[in-house]
């Protein structure tokens, strides 16, 4: 088997067999395989496609490409949750602890945010203390002690992902769905878990900006979990506006806590209630979708979440004051109020140009790396569907400098139409992608 | 301008400026872009195309990238032909003398078989002592004392062009009208030539199967010469069956020889005299299309042509004796003749397959740098349309070796197909390709 064949069936739009794949990802690792000819092949992939089996044994084969956790010692159904990502994305830091709160086992590994989209780890690094840097001997203390916690990528998953993904980087190459799918869904299964929800963005704010696109990549990574033993189950939901009204990353922390107390913006306690229901759903910790929600609704109100948040935030190092002294998560120094120049109903808030108005505040970052700034962030007021009067605050800013505040005034002021009158908006979950049969 | 924004430009289908592909040509030369991201770009322009202006500019970057010969002290229009590869195609070695007999000055620069077609400079070192490793100053010295020479590409022309071509070879990223036509016009333009002609092989036996991507592939060749300023004018012609009858090395020589002394097979020639009338049109040394073929024509009846390739044998240091002494270009040992199993007409006699026992022979090379061995090769005897009857001589084929014989035996009879009757065979000449206005 001939690299140069291989790059050659995919250039003419061929289908290559699992054999192949395995070969390209084992070549991929081990150095054996040039980094021109992986680029060249990628680039074959990105043009032409891969079909859903082709997509679940790349996914596979860069699963088993390191080590693969085996957490079958740990009693209950280990389940996961993974997003696209999208502007004030928060639903991590609530959803895990209410699982966790119903008996789900959550070893969760997130990432760190890049471009207009904020990650889960610079968002839990705002509560003094926390760590998101477990080997695998707290993982499993976590685990067994609280039932969750929230880590980063461990270095010996999926080796192959971080491979590709570096060439991919800078050859133009991330923009495909198998590729996306397996680098996603391959860090996930080496997770060794036994159920996965999919949280797939679309719309303005979010990577996949059509439902059609959307729908394209929860199909492929619903097979390639499937394929590789993990109950998967993928909800397409609404990413043009930002999902609640925090945005930055102390901010967001903040208004988790408010929502684990019930007291949350009503989009962000639905989204994270369904998407806590969905993991007990796969887990086979209730007894349909009606009881699974009616759970997870009575960890929220009896304060259960909010306490397995406390547990989750103590056991890795975090300063659990922070949960009840808001001066502990400050925001700011500054603050800026955008206000309405007119009167009439909102139409639309560009999440995208929220999401880039924060990373100009410095609570996101433009290249792999940088440093985030916990503190600013923007608090959004008006949703779409709102009536507002001139004068009416839309957004109060947090910044630190008045440069940074100047871009990010001018992006939030273009993120707003508002008009006489508005269409409703779209519904928060398009749709349920699950594998038939 | 960052190299992964170009890619990005043509993995999307966009068109590439003037100034991003000379980036990228400096880039691949000087070592700022890495392979891993020329080769995703490579595939991405496979892939997606180019259109005739982004493959000019390509062109015109590649031939800038090295030195590019300035021959305009030597007096007399420079032209040169190429063809893209057939099987049996031996007509540098008859109309390089005749085009030079009639007063164009022809620095040919050609290159070595690989794959089932032969390589002009194979060919020409099976004449004893024959040197095709000229400098710049024995290549000046040629054209003034003999007015041609046959010559491998030096090292210092279009280094742009053995960069990509290296890592096409290894990327599956050859297959592509731009980059083909890139390669092959870049070197032609750095040679310093007035006037270019080319074959574009068309058929069973050429890399161009159809006459579709012939004339595509010749469109843009001509406009990239034209960018250039070099006049250049391209000839579909068939490639179906061999050229002439001799497949080989020496034996190819000799059926070369017996051309310029006027009796070589019709259809090479034909081919060879007309090649060298277009050099003369394009060289702008005769009045008309006619006139040209007259002065060809003359120069093969009188010998001309024959004394100017003994002169240019001489100067290369070739032993001139071979001209005259078929011994000094010995075929064999070994003599098999493969014979009609039927009455009928020769309906197909597929030249790739005749190309493909050739080099099973050992007269070609399946990779570069391999050794060819001069005295092995084919005489095919019958043409499509012959009628022949049962136990006729097909082609004697002239081997070393009993194993390699066995598998061009069975090549060869796979190669003739006799029918009760057959279509008349496909002119010669398909099309001719100019540059409009």
């Amino acid at each position: 088997m001939r690299i140069v064949d291989i790059i050659r069936k995919k250039r003419d739009a061929e289908r290559l067999s699992r054999e192949e794949i395995e070969a390209v990802v084992a070549g991929s690792v081990d150095g054996s395989l040039a980094d021109y000819q992986l680029s060249a092949l990628l680039m074959a992939i990105v043009l032409r496609g891969m079909d859903n089996e082709e997509t679940a044994w790349l996914t596979s084969a860069m699963a088993r490409s390191g080590d693969r956790l085996d957490l079958s010692d740990i009693p209950g159904p280990k389940v996961d949750k993974h997003s696209t990502g999208g502007v004030g994305d928060k639903t991590s830091l609530i959803l895990t602890p209410l699982a966790a709160a119903c008996g789900a086992i959550v070893p969760m590994m997130s990432g760190r945010g890049l471009g207009h989209t904020g990650g889960t780890l610079d968002k839990l690094e705002a509560i003094p203390g926390f760590t998101v840097d477990l080997d695998e001997s707290r993982l499993r203390a976590g685990l067994r002690q609280v039932g969750c916690v929230i880590m980063g990528q461990t270095s010996t998953l999926a080796p192959a992902d971080r491979k590709l993904y570096a060439l991919r980087d800078v050859t133009a190459t991330v923009e495909s769905i198998p590729l996306i799918t397996a680098s996603i869904m391959s860090k996930k299964i080496a997770e060794g878990i036994d159920g996965l929800v999919l949280d797939v963005k679309v719309g303005r704010g979010a990577f996949m900006k059509t439902t059609e696109s959307a729908r394209a990549l929860a199909t492929q990574m619903v097979d390639a979990g499937a394929h590789a033993g993990v109950r998967t189950r993928a909800l397409l939901t609404s990413m043009d506006a930002p999902l609640g009204r925090a945005v930055g990353n102390a901010i967001e922390v903040r208004e988790c806590l408010e929502t684990l107390r019930g007291r949350g913006p009503a989009d962000l306690e639905t989204l994270s209630v369904r998407l806590a229901a969905e993991m007990l759903g796969v887990a086979g910790l209730a007894a349909g979708a009606a009881d699974a929600e009616r759970r997870v609704r009575h960890a929220l109100t009896s304060g259960a979440g909010l306490e397995k948040f406390r547990e989750m935030v103590a056991f890795q190092g975090g300063d659990v004051r922070a949960l009840d002294d808001e001066r502990l998560l400050p925001i700011g120094p500054g603050r800026e109020t955008i206000t309405a120049l007119r009167d009439g109903v909102v139409a639309e808030v560009d999440a995208e140009a929220i999401g880039r108005a924060t990373v100009a505040l410095g609570a996101g970052r433009a290249v792999v790396g940088a440093d985030v700034d916990h503190a600013v962030g923007a608090m959004v007021h008006r949703r779409p569907g709102d009536v507002v009067s001139r004068g009416d605050p839309l957004v109060d800013l947090y910044y630190r400098g008045e440069e940074a505040l100047s871009i990010a005034c001018r992006l939030v002021a273009g993120a707003f139409v508002i008009a006489d009158a508005a269409a409703a908006p779209a519904p928060l979950v398009l749709d349920v992608i699950e594998r038939q049969g």
